[in-house]
């Protein structure tokens, strides 16, 4: 019997069932990608953010963050993201490329209003997010709609990698209609 | 009782501590942080590496690499990178922010001949990594002492993020002499 990994159409579903997993179960390894950009001055940067929605026939996922964060003026500069996945359960990496929209304003006002009290605390600090403080505590979270901004990420290019006996590797583009091509891994 | 994430010192010790445990202990999550480089034509790139060494004296981590895989040809354009942990158990976020020199050849002969074969056939495939092949096994793996690379990591940056009650954020730099400074989370 073929296994999902040994075809590319068990890749890519796969993949995006991890991705659609993630966005609903808090403690899924795909609820937490890494998100890599590039900055204002051409250095490489990575952090962890919480993925919000997966959208399989659009080919986009989406995640939150506060407009003043430094990742932001980063996606201003280089509009483009790698998102990545290690699924350890199923020996499964995620390896998204991704063109950026930041959306923020009356854009993501009902968004907004559809976000739990405790969640919107993520959203506005004063100062913002990265700024020197004296003290650890320093700070003041006040939930602020007009720091609410969510990122868009149109998927351009899937990289999927499963470790197993034998590794298989396979890539899966926006320009091919995501048909896949196997990868020497 | 100060606890170990209320003190810069308690931070920049649980982080080398992490990472260090990360290199000893496969199952670890800073045994396999991401990487994220900035591609020849500016694109970000993140994917999951082993981590193989860090030391707190040197402020230096290390990974090992195919010299062939297209992360050094990234390396080769932007000698950056950035590297990032999210340890669940410690609710710690590591970012590194690293210089990356490209070691390979004669310089890390006497590292190869330490590998172990089985983590050998990882240095060496035909066609490179990244090469399309027209099915899935279309590739060999054959140990090539000369497909060895060492990536040295001269860490310029360190940003932690502890998770609590209340979140603390510090940044530690070279150029200040590693004495951490509060970061707004």
């Amino acid at each position: 019997m073929t296994k999902w990994f040994e075809t590319l159409s068990g890749l890519k579903a796969a993949a995006w069932a991890t991705l659609q997993t993630g966005v609903k179960q808090a403690d899924h390894p795909a609820r937490l990608p890494s998100f890599a950009t590039v900055s204002a001055t051409g250095y490489p940067e990575v952090r962890t953010v919480v993925l919000r929605a997966a959208d399989p026939a659009q080919g986009a996922v989406s995640v939150h963050t506060d407009l003043y964060s430094p990742k932001v003026a980063s996606l201003r500069a280089t509009p483009l993201a790698a998102i990545h996945i290690w699924d350890e359960t199923q020996a499964l990496q995620l390896r998204l490329s991704v063109e950026v929209t930041i959306q923020h304003g009356a854009e993501v006002g009902a968004l907004w209003g559809r976000i739990p009290d405790h969640a919107q605390q993520s959203y506005g600090v004063t100062p913002s997010p990265g700024t020197p403080i004296a003290n650890a505590l320093d700070y003041r979270k006040e939930p602020d709609p007009d720091s609410f901004a969510v990122l868009h990420c149109t998927v351009m290019r899937l990289d999927v990698v499963h470790l197993g006996d034998q590794h298989r590797r396979a890539e899966f583009t926006r320009d091919s209609g995501w048909v896949g091509q196997w990868l020497a891994p």
